[in-house]
């Protein structure tokens, strides 16, 4: 996966989203990573839904963040997301969230995920969805 | 029911709860009224996760909150949960949150239920349950 | 205003706005007329980051919810959200949150608005405001 | 600081905090570790507010978790806060998140602060509130 695919999603900052610093709270930046995981996938035509319906699940085993610039209320932020590195049994997700207009980086941050069955064993990722993440 | 148990929970506000107002975002309040009937509950003995392990559910139908006075970071606040109105397949419970220290009113509030079952259809409140909360 | 401008603002559920019952927790619901407000703004061409640049900020007095259908992860909804009345002091928006395949309505809701200035009194809409509101 | 304080924080997961997969939606723990820092505070007898009132803020820079087990709706946790490091700039809490009952530990993590004025800039943590954390 030399040059990976990089799904890039912008949207708005809410006002829910920001705490009583008057920037975006630090935690909302793992479920910014997280919809970009989500619009990864249906950028590249499926759903995650899909993953569970299946009966599998891509638990969260650890994560990293690096904060370097606040965002604010109403401003418009790109999340890049791409996938980093796949195992067997999981694979790792890379994020950098931009200012929209002026493309700075303000927080970039890895995820690693694990492939658990319905019961929560952990397990091989399904063939077809191995080969469809590698294409 | 003339005179409900009123369950008080108190809690510290989190600063993620806050916005760029630098007041407790207004949608907490119904995290908070859940977490009130959470402990309504805990404090009558019993878990609403019971209540779900044996394929209840109770969905909120409808809410509505009236905002007096705003909550800052780290503000003590009380949660006053009692049950309203009971009917065979739902029931209502009214809120108020309060200043810890001043017993100042801060926010009222009330939340109605529907009793569903695992498939999404509404039912009636299991009569263990039904008689658990008139007594 | 016999005719409001409705603003649709259509965006994704994110997994981390499900809960445990795998539908949109129905806090969320007010984080999403929120949103609704944040568009209907922007869709006028201005910001509401500007009003409160102003020195001026719209408080939620008041707020309710009737909840309908749920709504899943990943699905794609639709807020509409109007200006349903307005006052010197305040105004109200009301919504309507659709299933964007179907147009089904899933949850519809108010907010009452009040206008402060910094320190936190009641004071009356801007000039400029309401009449950019009412036109 | 051979030994540092540690400051134990128990509560209850809240409702609002599960997903879809039924379990404590990974980004609540950096919320999780917040509360545990508010607490840690706290315990020793003062509030982060007062720091933000004297004109000083904690930003985070830098976040890591590690995720071993998740946790459930009404579980009661344990939060173990303590200050790994302190710099004349910032500082470094580690946390530990345990199930209350068991003591078991579910989720590993850090937080790296750097001390900031209201316009924004990089700043000394006042000597006060050093010799405070060292004591």
């Amino acid at each position: 996966m030399s040059t990976p695919f990089v799904a890039e999603t912008t949207f708005h900052v809410r006002y829910a989203e920001t705490d009583a610093q008057q920037v975006v709270h630090h935690a909302n930046y793992l479920v910014y990573f997280e919809e970009g995981r989500s619009d990864y996938i249906r950028q590249r035509g499926r759903s995650y839904a899909d993953f569970e319906q299946q009966g599998f699940f891509l638990i969260v085993a650890e994560a990293g963040l690096r904060y370097a610039r606040a965002a604010r209320y109403d401003q418009r932020l790109t999340i890049r997301t791409w996938i980093a590195e796949v195992k067997s049994r999981g694979l790792t997700y890379q994020y950098q969230v931009l200012a929209a207009d002026t493309r700075e980086i303000l927080v970039t941050g890895f995820t690693r995920h694990l492939c658990i069955t319905r019961s929560g064993q952990v397990t091989r990722i399904p063939d077809e969805w191995r080969t469809w993440i590698g294409s």
